[in-house]
């Protein structure tokens, strides 16, 4: 008899999971339980369907219903799983008559992922709290998407405010620049982009602010009421503004509870414990992407919820619910964003995680070409290069260049040096490719090493040391 | 006392030895001999310089002489080494002046690099063969490029034939096309661009032609001569025709007499024998670079002439030379090359190679985009990937792409999994970077792995035999 598996969760980790199953043992019956109407979304992309880059919303889809059910998915949308009966091996949905149902499984993979986590601030959440009708947004789903879609097209917006300054804060501030809306970003840290060093985050600000966008660090927004003229009133650390839009993005937290209710463990994050194999210790329970914690080969296991690594997870915990042998082989915590012209990307530890996961770190920051300067539209990269200072470890890398500059791909070289522990110096061995155009003789991510290695690792004083040992 | 290390050679592998000594023991006293006027220059500019992309030439040295003296090289140039004397530890060269003169040294690195390697034809070489007076070109040094740019601008040049259609033939087809040349570029093997597989190579040649390039392969040819009203008639394989200006940039040798003549045992190639550590076997006297054999991870032993390869030799035996400890760790073969708004990358092994490095390989041509199809511009990526049918274990993958796909760096995230001997289906753990306009939750890389794992390890099969066992 073939096995069935049901998958909850149509994003990434679960449609991956679906997908990886049928592969692995192309008999399997794969129900896949989709809280809303869009499986495979791609959540990454709402920014550009926003910008009016991505048109139709229906493009943003990775693969479309049809293909999902050619790929021998069965998909029940509109279908809320409500509760885990782990013994029974059935679980219970709501679909859209709202009448509750169990489904039996043999094997149940959960990617319930993430929910914003709400910024405690008055006029916010709760049940009197301004809401998509008010001209306050989240954005974490596609019916997110629609409501802010319709807020813009429904209503005048001159103005609009966007409450953090993370990714998802710089891609939407880019988007409402191109639809030519004056745009502020508000957030408490002292610089943006907090995921990298502020040294680049500054960087990352000059090129917002260079495309007319007000950028408001060290300010945390505390509260949000509606005006007589149905504006929001915007109250904060020295902030006292009224906006036509505010648009709040700041961190998620792992939506767990379905998971927590049938017993499962939580660990870093609040998000649910899995071994590498993506089990959750419940019998045939599985579970991967923004809800579960992640392995990560520098930190051991932390929460770092993110599109990449969710597809990786929900592979391998596709596999294994049928049968198959994989494991997540970790994050090395790989992460880029175009800001304008500006593409910021990092892989590895800033020096606070580095530290925390007992290394002893160094960062050096350099400015190499992103090809030969005597070639027109050489543009140097801004990178930092962080290593154990006692080993020489390669522990992490954060670029900042331009568009074109290949600043992506070559954080990638430093991701799969990092995948494989090389050290700083080890960089210097590896078979780069050279173009003048494309590149140099060391190419940039050797050049940075090599900063690196010349600040904490000079030669001279090398061979001095090993001549006096 | 402090050691005097002489280098011969004033190319990548020569300065860099000389650069590096100088890091590792800040007191050698270093001289480098240069036959002609240009240390450090960037012959891969050469291309560029023709084009009027660089200017002015000199723009095309790494580094200025004043550098170059400024990081304590001593620089003869215009100075010919003749002999080295290995039992007395000198060598002797002739400079501008023509007297013979000796120099001593503690450590010799020989770094002459390698001749074009002129093909038989009638009127081409010996004593009556035409030359640059005649509009008959070879393009190695920048004697040769100063040559051929007075002769484009010395004469009217209407039309020009690149003989050979390897890197240096299609960029400077480019060039003559930037300048307004009528461009032919002729060849004997079958399709451009050997150094990939012909179903790429077609792509290359659909570039050259969509710019107006007149391409002929399989026309080898085999006679040049001077016509009545100074043209050069050329004469090959169905080729009858004349040209204003003929450019012959076919295969290099590796310039290995005066390590022949002072007892050192040749290879792979013709070039000299050495080791890891850039040792000749000969007592004080160690080389890299053009002129010396080329250590691959995945072939041994071979000849493989790159510059990128040239400097990191060339930083081996600066190093050892001075009494360091390091090792070349072994070439990839990574290339890449601009064609026009085509990029051609290849790292590893085409099929032929790996058979004979005595794999089974297997390849899987693919066409991933360079990022998601609903963000604006997405154009796809010709990759090929190859790996042996027995282990799984990736063997060499090319790619093609526009100018923008970040063809170079992805083929560098080939290269740095090549350089740890992964397998095809470990490239799926690699955590490389995603946002929308750069990338796919599965980057291409991991795309074009996964199609070549479809049709060579399809998981069902997998999972079959698995249970079988």
């Amino acid at each position: 008899m073939s096995r069935r598996l049901v998958v909850i969760g149509g994003s990434d980790a679960g449609i991956s999971a679906g997908l990886r199953a049928r592969e692995v043992d192309p008999t399997a019956e794969v129900t896949v339980v989709v809280a809303d109407a869009y499986p495979n979304f791609s959540i990454c992309g709402i920014p550009y369907l926003v910008s009016g880059d991505v048109q139709p919303w229906q493009s943003l889809a990775h693969r479309s219903h049809t293909d999902l059910e050619a790929a021998g998915l069965t998909l029940r949308v509109d279908t809320r799983a409500t509760a885990i009966d782990v013994a029974g091996q059935q679980i219970t949905v709501t679909g859209p008559e709202g009448a509750p149902e169990q489904l039996d499984y043999d094997e149940l993979v959960v990617g319930t992922g993430a929910v914003p986590a709400v910024p405690r601030m008055t006029g916010l959440g709760g049940p009197n709290g301004l809401g998509p009708d008010d001209g306050v947004h989240l954005l974490h789903t596609i019916d997110d998407t629609h409501a802010l879609l319709a807020g813009l097209t429904g209503r005048t917006v001159h103005s609009v405010l966007i409450v953090g300054a993370g990714y998802i804060g710089v891609e939407m501030a880019e988007a409402f620049v191109a639809r030519g809306i004056a745009t502020t970003v508000a957030q408490r840290p002292a610089e943006v982009l907090p995921t990298v060093d502020a040294a680049l985050g500054a960087l990352v600000r000059s090129e917002l602010e260079g495309h007319g966008v007000e950028v408001l660090t060290g300010t945390g927004v505390t509260g949000l009421a509606r005006t007589a003229n149905a504006r929001i009133a915007v109250s904060g650390d020295g902030l006292d503004r009224t906006f036509d839009l505010v648009l709040v993005v700041t961190r998620v937290r792992p939506d767990v509870q379905l998971l927590v209710d049938a017993g499962a463990r939580t660990g870093a994050g609040g998000a649910v414990l899995v071994d590498e194999t993506m089990a959750t210790g419940l019998p045939h329970v599985w579970a991967a992407g923004d809800c579960v914690v992640t392995h990560h080969r520098l930190m051991g296991v932390t929460y770092l919820p993110l599109g990449t690594t969710a597809h990786k997870q929900g592979r391998v915990a596709g596999a294994n619910a049928v049968g198959g042998h994989a494991r997540f082989a970790g994050s090395v915590g790989t992460q880029v964003v175009k800001v304008f012209d500006l593409v910021v990307a990092r892989t590895g530890l800033l020096e606070h995680e580095a530290r925390t996961a007992g290394f002893r770190p160094v960062t050096t920051q350099s400015r190499p070409d992103d090809h030969k300067a005597y070639y027109p539209g050489a543009r140097p990269l801004t990178v930092r290069v962080t290593a154990d200072a006692d080993t020489g470890r390669l522990l992490g890398a954060q670029l900042v260049g331009r568009l074109g500059s290949e600043v992506a791909k070559r954080a990638d070289v430093f991701a799969t040096a990092l995948f494989h522990a090389m050290t700083v110096e080890g960089l210097a061995d590896l078979d780069l490719a050279y173009t003048p155009p494309l590149g140099s003789p060391w190419d940039a991510v050797q050049l940075a090493a090599q900063a690196w290695s010349s600040e904490h690792r000079p030669p001279a004083r090398a061979a001095r040391s090993a001549a006096l040992a």
